[in-house]
């Protein structure tokens, strides 16, 4: 499979970038990556790694999309920025799929323009897959669209679903719609109306799930429009990194605590991996016709590895057309429901 | 001062409530507690407890409010709930303030209908203090409306910032908009337009504030419409859960672990202690024109005791005066700017 990684997205591009194409490289022999944007730099850093042997091609882009550029301006004027050009190999089918660790709301929108959305999907949304006290589930969407309809909700949960199905294994995600409190009738506007929609879809789904039980593993697919995610997404991870900061301060302030500290080592490594977002990678555009993943903004090599490795994955497993037969399930058993009401 | 507390709210009622109950009137004997609900069932609990020098009265009412009473049912066919006749003391100067545990959307209708607003007020807002990373901070809306518009956010920002001022004890609290994303042009249409006029109001605005800095400490006061404040503090809360029961896990699955936690010990117990939500009690329904203060619904003796004595503080302070002249401080701004305009 041929990725193209946007070498210049990311707070520590292009350098953790290159490094993380190779570790994926080195681990996975399938893979072939082609790194998008500046012929220089891009360069300079694979002259200090060893890597010779491995399947790496670079694409020049002279433009660099910056995190507070506008989807709108990177349209417009940046027509020749690694975000654009990474997707433009995808449509031209030089490569099978796109990894950015850039500016997500331009990777939708170039993504949007270039290549398009699959048949019925009305808005494509971020699917994260976040650790639970369980296993894991999926966050859907974890940050694509700031303002939704009840439609786009329910489609979410089709396409969360869909995804869940494949990457878990599981026979029947358990879908949850993220609200406040677990009575059907509680919500907002928003997700009032999502209830009715997704209740009579195709979709196995246990109703509003309050934002306490996100953690504990009721649900394998979290629901809820992007503002919403993104918020949930990131406050969470603020606050993993938060609590790890004060028990650190807590156990460097005491004398028996640093001894504990020793010994507790290698729980608290277990415990670390776990909730470590880089080991989950990237986050599938889910509901675009071909596979864009998105990595986070301050991706590590490993997180760029993890991302390039799951769109490898998106590519070989035919994702796309398993979402693409489940979303047209779902819509075809709403349109039933309407059709008997 | 006394206090009207809802002996029937929350999930470990009325024994729960009793007892915190006694522990803040054991700790401040400035207070006094009217405890409001079932006659026997309270008597019952207080036989338990050695208190017969406290200063504790029982109000009886006949109704129980369950959490998925709305509030249009318990207004119309619970008019002898605790939650009202709390309340109603209230308004009839029987009490100076009111606590409860129990269902939070129905205290906010029923404040609203029988103690109304401050003048000016369009919405009252749950204000939360959180702990953060540096200290603490102030969460409005936590949860009292679930639609909002620019407008009720803008008062949200006053409310909080007056809140803070006094709590903190600091000249001039921080206020973030809660969003994605810390440039001023990002975030769904109401945060957008929240932004403006948070911008040309009288408060200390910081602009918008990633999730990920929620809990880092870069604002004093956050604010977001309750639908969203919820879910952040509910995810939080599910997260620090999660996170301790995963800790404890591979602290358990390890030998040396073992030994490693005892050493620890100390430094746990501390770090339990600052990040434990019932250290800081009851959060205050800002904007209405008495102390009505939502306690959480899992609430311990502990929580109950120190919302009591929150409701105490607000009632000694004035801080609803002190919130009314801020108020009307930042609307005379905002005034003044748009006939500037």
């Amino acid at each position: 499979m041929r990725i193209a990684l946007d070498a210049m997205g990311g707070d520590y591009a292009p350098a953790t970038n290159v490094e993380g194409a190779i570790e994926a490289l080195n681990e996975d022999s399938n893979l072939s990556v082609i790194l998008v944007g500046d012929e220089k730099e891009i360069e300079a850093e694979l002259k200090k790694q060893n890597c010779a042997d491995l399947s790496i091609d670079i694409k020049h882009a002279s433009q660099v999309v910056e995190m507070d550029d506008s989807p709108l301006t990177a349209l417009r004027r940046k027509k020749d920025s690694s975000i654009r050009v990474a997707i433009d190999l995808v449509k031209a089918e030089k490569a099978d799929a796109m990894v950015s660790a850039g500016n997500s709301g331009v990777v939708m929108a170039t993504a949007l323009l270039v290549l398009g959305k699959l048949p019925g999907v009305e808005r494509p949304a971020i699917a994260a897959v976040m650790p639970s006290l369980k296993d894991h589930f999926v966050l859907i969407d974890a940050g694509a669209n700031v303002d939704c309809k009840p439609l786009h909700l329910s489609q979410f949960a089709i396409m969360g679903e869909a995804y869940a199905k494949y990457i878990f294994d599981i026979e029947s995600p358990r879908v949850g719609l993220l609200g406040i409190g677990e009575e059907d009738a509680k919500g907002n506007e928003l997700t009032k109306e999502s209830f009715k929609l997704i209740k009579d879809s195709n979709v196995n789904f246990i109703g509003n799930l309050d934002g306490k039980d996100m953690f504990n593993g009721e649900a394998d697919v979290v629901v809820c429009d992007g503002f919403v995610g993104n918020i949930a997404l990131k406050v969470s991870e603020g606050l993993a990194e938060t609590i790890a900061k004060m028990l650190k301060r807590e156990i460097t302030d005491s004398a028996t605590g640093k001894i504990g500290a020793v010994l507790l080592k290698n729980a608290l490594n277990n415990f670390k991996k776990k909730t470590d977002y880089s080991e989950y990678g990237g986050a599938p555009l889910l509901g675009l016709s071909k596979p864009c993943i998105i990595s986070h903004g301050r991706s590590s090599s490993k997180a760029i590895k993890n991302a390039v490795k799951v769109a490898g994955a998106f590519h070989s497993k035919g994702i796309l057309d398993i979402i693409s037969r489940e979303f047209d399930k779902g819509l075809r058993r709403r349109e039933t429901v309407a059709v008997e009401e």
